[in-house]
């Protein structure tokens, strides 16, 4: 399975560099970026990729490929997914497809008209932890879901340029306990009410988003849910679920990088949390991978659909619209 | 410092059996209770109460009592908070005053003009592990409070016949973490947003009431917060705090009777939570009483005053308005 | 059941004290210390005991006193087990019995040829943590018993004074231990091996013992275990036992005062263990009286009998043998 | 820097694709291996390995090869070593040097004399658990070093033929063990005293060995400790080590492959342990060339010398002869 990765920054070089060690049935052929440089030509030789270009065409147009990853920048994605799709390539795209609904569907349907695989980037699926959850639920632990909490809380906020062109705390960062939400509930969300506050940077307040947000949920099938986000936890990352249900309750405990505990006078010291994204985050990123390697070569359902790219944009835009209004805003609202 | 308790039935001989037990500074000279028969004779005189009577005004009218313990049916408890108030005793009263808003000012108002000490039995602001949680907060350990998350899950729902009449979760079971989140917060709420579903027990909807509730939390400092209830969690009580804020975040653990773990080729069991509640919060109840001891004999404000019972119904009642409305609902849309 | 406590000191008050708030089925009678004073009169009245006296024939005499509790000074331990057994009294003793062997078997014997009860105050084993792995092992839990390990280390050294007339680290610290593996295990040790270091308190070197000691241990059936000691823990009571068998593992792990957690930049800090013993043990001293108050009413074995008072006594003598002279000793040894 | 592997068993395969995945700087040059096949041909392929033999000579004799991984039989490892030494090429060898401690001694020379660098693979001093608690001891952070406490126990006994060559327990199993307590102590054994069961396995007593031991051991620094090593844990490898001192306790838990806990009315599960030595310590054999390599280019100590190969050794034999002859032994009692 030859593959092109359409996209050299930070995420498109952890795909490259993953596959390129654990993704052995994948072999990345080609690497575009419109900023090539010799840098990013040193970094695709140490992974082993042949080419490297700037045009994406050289891909797309390449009938040796198979897959396209594509790490791009996001208001290129659901161009790209069309592209590709014409192109008859499976696609693995990074979240979110697009902000503008239009787009989003418009990708979708590029893919299912073409009839090519298409995988989205919600790589917290593959995590260890909640994983694992996600396996007690699937598999009737807790009986039937009645709550669902997920924490997610950064280390540190973005900076504030980032947050005006983002679309805020809900798609940028929320949106990945939206999805991980409709994964572990395993039912659609169907009305969010957003709370939030700016208590992190004044900063962001200034730039029209908050830093600090709860969303309650509801779900088609009676559950309800909170999702609670922090731009700034000063203890690392913090990332946990908990799925309250009829039989039980699901949930796992913040990951820390080992088990040491320090006794003293003071008490009992637990270590630190993780700092750094990609730390915390590693084996979720080559899961996703394998996952997608798996879809294409098995010819399986990809694990995240074009469809679970769009709800979690769907959510956004109700907890945005709600946060403005302040009152619960309806999917079907947004959907219309 | 002599004491009167009106009212002999589940909660009231808690604190009898209590204050003989644990709070020497406390001596109890007359249990009144209308139904009261032979049985709860024999258990006054096992604590060591002198005397006995169907009859409240033997307390109200002893000059030799310093202080009320009103422990009778929520109905009356605004009725003997001011009987008591113009006899000039002070008064520990179980939570809630009243749900009717005049009744809990008239008594709020009645211990003010009288200058008795007025305490309300929200105990759990007194459980070891919250107490701990809270006094990391006063003592600044996670800088300015950002969010606060409280979860309450109870083994059993009560019998629909009690739902009936309960006032429904917000008034009978959140009331607690109402009081949790003002005491956690140092800071009033403002507005709440509620969420609620029958999950659990489908009598509990036929009565009008939700039986698995979320509460989301608007507060004057900026804070947010939220609220979990389950009228039933299968594993026990689940009693937990959260309070995150710019310097770190102070959470508590459920409780459990022992830290026994058990490992075997299917994991590592820890043990079962408390099923019983009286087992859960038994610290708290003794813990409660020795602070109005304190609060009366060395002329302190209780720990617990009559404010701190009017605001949980506030709260609650805001919330059922916003169960029924779909939307969020101020505090001061109440209180008006 | 009417009872008389000989000896009023710190133990003597705090069996005293729960029996008058936990143990209704008991009724102290008398206590006697040969230093009674004014203080410990004032203290008797507060738990409602009508007698106190110098002499504790006054209470061995007594027609009306069903059992004895022995609370005195270790060396007078088994002079008062025999006249309590002459004078047909049950009997409940502080650990321990003797260091003087045959003094121990004389003990045991009257108590046996009299037909009373005895009990040993190893309080240990009614620890609600120490109790639950028990538990599951007597359950069959953890299958056969293969590895028992214990860790049993206090916050601060005793006086050097307390050093030299106790018999050392393995008579008044290890010796709770001991019973604690036999109780665990099921099984008898039949041989020691002990290392031990002056690594606290110098004092405690020059006295001629050791402030920090590991004994092995093995078992009649097969079993092996390990005992760990340390005078001083800076962060307070270290209490652990683990019982590893044939289908898996029991452990419990160190009590804390409440189970809040504090995330900073630092790491995640538990509270702080135990610093004081008797907080640490509360209950186990309430449940070994209800225990004894049990075996005394209903005619039951006690749940720690005369040998469970001589095998410790046994296995300090052969660690102490096993430390001076630099080899295993067998319990054998000890016996003959 | 070009390596060549000897050996290519199952901890060669493990070292090549990590080298291959995770040390760039490393280039695996030639494998050898005497029973090289087909299969072993498409592995070295897969990791970017050029040459295959089955001389080890080819790479001996190789002057561009720089290092050599030693992963053969142990009895081949002393005299590779020497060869490796004769022709000037640095040396990773996997533990044990031998279990002849003339053999040891004349390889650890031979690196000496060759001024080469030697590296032992005692792959758990790079766990990261295991090197978190290192690490608060080195810091201070307990302060001096009074009790050390390893515990050691695999899923599965292995088969009866391997303990009959493998030297039994201490040389296969517990050296790890004697290699981590030097390593936490930082101070070197003095004594030793083993006693052992036959617990899990008839047949490991029938081939003359134990399945189930505790050695204590005595450090020149006043320290001791404690080992303890099952063959069989049903719930997986438990790999705990503990170093209590003067200032507090350095412990760590038991690794599981995720933080998830399921609580239901049976009590909270949390994951089952490893139940495979290589993901257990995935990370460790990585490290532990990373490490190698970086001894080797940037001319470092190792971090695990061939002294450390001797130090277990000794301690091993100190342990057998222990065991068998029931008394302690002293390490200076084997090095005569």
């Amino acid at each position: 399975m030859k593959v092109g990765i359409i996209g050299a920054g930070r995420i498109g070089k952890v795909h490259a560099k993953n596959i390129s060690m654990f993704v052995p049935e994948m072999e990345i052929k080609t690497i575009a970026d419109p900023f090539m440089n010799e840098q990013t030509e040193a970094f695709a030789k140490s992974c082993g990729i042949p080419n490297t270009t700037k045009d994406a065409n050289d891909i797309l147009n390449d009938p040796e490929i198979d897959a396209v990853l594509i790490c791009s920048s996001t208001d290129t994605h659901s161009k790209y997914i069309i592209e590709a799709a014409h192109a008859g390539k499976n696609i693995f795209c990074e979240k979110p497809i697009d902000y503008d609904l239009e787009k989003v569907h418009a990708a979708i349907n590029a893919a299912k008209e073409a009839g090519v695989k298409l995988q989205i980037g919600f790589c917290r699926r593959f995590d260890h932890n909640h994983r694992a959850v996600y396996d007690m639920v699937r598999d009737g632990k807790v009986g039937k879901v009645n709550i669902i909490k997920i924490s997610s809380r950064d280390p540190e906020p973005p900076p504030v340029s980032y947050v005006k062109v983002s679309g805020g705390i809900f798609y940028d960062m929320m949106i990945h306990d939206f999805d991980m939400a409709r994964f572990l509930a395993g039912s659609e969300v169907t009305e969010v009410n957003a709370v939030g506050s700016v208590l992190v940077d004044p900063g962001i307040g200034e730039a029209g988003d908050v830093d600090t947000a709860l969303v309650t949920l509801k779900f088609a099938n009676g559950a309800i849910g909170v999702i609670d986000n922090s731009r700034k936890a000063v203890y690392g990352y913090d990332q946990r679920v908990e799925v309250f249900g009829s039989e039980g309750c699901a949930e796992d405990q913040n990951d820390t990088p080992n088990t040491a505990v320090l006794s003293t006078a003071d008490g009992a010291v637990h270590g630190v949390a993780y700092k750094v994204m990609w730390d915390r985050y590693t084996g979720a990123f080559v899961a996703e991978m394998q996952a997608f390697a798996d879809a294409v070569i098995n010819d399986k359902e990809t694990p995240v659909t074009g469809e679970d790219g769009l709800y979690p944009v769907l959510m956004a835009a109700a907890a945005t619209k709600s946060l403005h209004e302040g009152r619960p805003v309806k999917i079907s609202e947004i959907e219309a």
